[in-house]
């Protein structure tokens, strides 16, 4: 009998649960899932032959040791910020650790350790970081074998809501952290590369310079740059490559409306302000606007923006009810980024029915035998329910997988690493198809970093 | 015979030590000036019977010791940052202390003992802070003592170019620190009251917001809004005021063409560019605008910014060479900010004949026996030459007369402290009319925040 442990049993672990426990008896495998709130978990699983379900506070050192000590594999689907408790614990006590989150520098410390004790510490293996990566180096690696040269590389990934529960203007809901996506592109400048330029975008501009991707069966998106597009370059091997661009997908509008937010500075998370519990959404709007004694608020957003009355961007925003004197927001002094994240929950949580969708695509541009060749790739898998998303699908199957793999020494490179090797992508990759989750690729012509495609008015 | 100590004899001391030497037989003053590299002090000073000049380096604490326990009081005019030390020996050997620094943390927390030694700390005593606290209060009082309630108070300080040097398309030279120019408004949106109602500004349209403001024989100029202006609500009284906002001075149309180095990401400081070294003033304003294979670099900057051929702010761009594909940067690895200082110093370096300017102008919006009122009031201030700026005597001058107001005993209120109570402010006020640094003033109709001053769009 193998003993895995799964630490956190948030959101995104229903699929990853279900892929043991379906393999539990064939692969001879027990599960346990400890988790600070235990009750959460459904009984289908805690009742489960194979299963044991704990209450663990991973604060708790002698807990926490004891539980790890008696496991053959971790997986820790905890926030990013608590892994290294566990992953200690994993160093001590000889385990192998996996997780969906990107490597932190506390986590690239334990590198020499995991190599000396052959210990497989598997990281970034979800959706994004996770499938993006092995999706990609899957194709540049086979790009390469035949000779290739890679000239451009761009990546695109986006979690939005599915078409049969899209009702909003917006075209979106919240489908996965509001607050990271009230905060997206904060922090610094977008740096890539278009055609052997270094480019930077301001955070004020991030929404106002996006590309376009046009998927068969879902139409068109569009997407913005992430903050800094350029760490995966030495990873990748992409040091001489001409164009290197990373974003996040939306559906078409999208950016532009949300760039009133930035240009408004609600998004600011920096200050709070001060007594703004049981302010009004119409008095949140106006304290971004000048003082006028005659004019309303919405004149005088419209005025500042320069927005004419029939503009879409209009539409959307009396969608959120931004004018509205009567609903009221209760947190004390939020940040504005706290006061518009409740504003937007209030129209784009999801329903019950509301179903999810990931969409992720690809460019990669290459030369072959003095010729320039594109390949599109592109996946969108849809979730099947409110606990059975799409997102919990594409992070924890590949986590599932690896955790798998790595118990059955189909992975067996130790150290601390990401999915970029064949070894690794090659077998989940293959895998992932079983539960839908298939990339389309295309040959299109390679026409270099597209104006033509990009929209920057 | 009263011994002075100056530390540190930076730009802004000219007038500061010609005052305590014109007035050393008359006042039996004998000052010392300690300075880390004394060589650039000039002769005439250094000649003065009256007058010491020696090598200090203010981290060297013995040295340090020494040389304040053989003085009277002490005026530092080190950057804020390195006063600590001073104004730890200051209590430790019961000396005055007067420097035209913001309060800090640091040096609030001597207070109590400042105030148990019987030593006057006098801090923000320059220009801004100084003049501005000095000449406001002094008005803010008055109307008070007439029974009148504050409704209303703005206070603005720029520096700039006298007219007769004004010979650029921006009406700006660098008169000041450069640095400081170029993050103005950085690390915060700016916040103040307009009519009862808290207002926010994100960096990003902070120079899109201005006021105007007229003076008489030098005509108009604009406004943006400084980080805080709520800083002095309690230190001033107002905290029942309706209308609160302070800035920064500058010549109409300034922030309208600044504000494209902000939209462009140019004044960034958080992000260092790769490979700065040897970027032409070209590349780096082609950084941050999108690639395209036909375009120019022109015209992608005017159609990103929607900027019209004949447009001035296209011309103060020409102006700057921003488009120079020779003129070359020769920073390593700098921030955006840091390149951008460099071309502009390039262009808006002072000439050894060219003069500086400093311009104040305040309001003060009243209420006195059931009816409105305000009182408008203003100075301009112009160099004489490149060592006797505008701004060395705005800002050495107040310093000066408090330090000899202390040795007189004409300001005795011990504690660390602003120049805001009447003892102070009337004497220096006076005093400083004498070198033609005088406040005009006008009643004008109250109008309460006005709209039509103020441009936004």
């Amino acid at each position: 009998m193998r003993k895995i442990l799964v630490v956190g049993a948030g959101k995104s672990t229903s699929y990853l649960i279900d892929y043991f426990l379906e393999k539990a008896e064939l692969e001879k495998l027990h599960l346990t899932i400890g988790d600070i709130n235990p009750n959460g978990i459904s009984s289908a699983i805690g009742n489960h032959s194979a299963c044991t379900v704990l209450q663990l506070d991973v604060f708790q050192d002698e807990a926490r040791r004891k539980i790890i000590a008696n496991n053959d594999i971790v997986v820790s689907m905890l926030p990013a910020r608590m892994h290294m408790k566990v992953a200690e614990d994993c160093i001590a006590f000889a385990k192998h650790l996996v997780t969906a989150s990107y490597v932190s520098k506390e986590i690239k410390t334990l590198d020499g350790q995991a190599k000396e004790k052959g210990l497989v510490f598997m990281n970034e293996i979800g959706l994004d970081p996770g499938i993006d990566h092995m999706s990609a180096m899957q194709v540049i690696d086979r790009i390469r074998e035949k000779g290739g040269k890679m000239i451009l590389f761009e990546s695109f990934t986006g979690g939005l809501v599915a078409p049969e529960s899209d009702t909003n203007l917006w075209n979106y809901k919240f489908t996965w952290n509001p607050r990271n996506v009230v905060l997206a592109g904060q922090g610094g400048a977008a740096k890539f590369i278009q055609e052997g330029t270094y480019k930077y975008i301001p955070y004020h501009k991030l929404f106002r310079r996006t590309e376009f991707f046009e998927i068969e069966g879902y139409g068109r998106f569009e997407g913005y740059a992430n903050r800094d597009s350029l760490n995966y370059r030495e990873a990748y091997g992409l040091e001489d490559v001409l164009t290197l661009y990373r974003g996040t997908m939306r559906r078409v509008g999208f950016s532009r409306a949300w760039d009133i937010f930035v240009q408004l500075g609600m998004t600011d998370d920096s200050y709070m302000i001060e007594n703004s519990e049981g302010m009004s959404y119409r008095e949140f709007t106006n304290s971004f606007l000048p003082y006028s004694s005659t004019d309303s608020v919405e004149l005088k957003l419209r005025h500042y923006l320069k927005m004419a009355q029939d503009d879409i961007k209009w539409l959307k925003l009396q969608e959120l009810n931004l004018f509205d004197a009567n609903k009221t927001i209760p947190i004390k002094n939020g940040t504005p980024a706290q006061l518009l994240q409740f504003i937007l929950e209030d129209s784009w949580s999801l329903n019950e029915e509301d179903k999810d969708m990931i969409v992720m695509y690809h460019k990669f541009g290459y030369e072959l035998n003095g010729k320039q060749h594109q390949i599109d790739a592109n996946t969108v898998v849809k979730g099947e329910s409110r606990t059975h998303t799409a997102m919990a699908k594409t992070v924890g199957l590949p986590v599932a997988i690896a955790t798998l793999a790595i118990l059955n020494k189909k992975i067996t490179s130790p150290g601390v690493q990401i999915p970029i090797k064949k070894e690794v992508y090659d077998p989940i990759l293959e895998e992932l198809k079983d539960y839908g989750i298939t990339f389309k690729e295309y040959d299109v012509p390679y026409l270099g970093y597209n104006p033509e495609s990009v929209y920057d008015k």
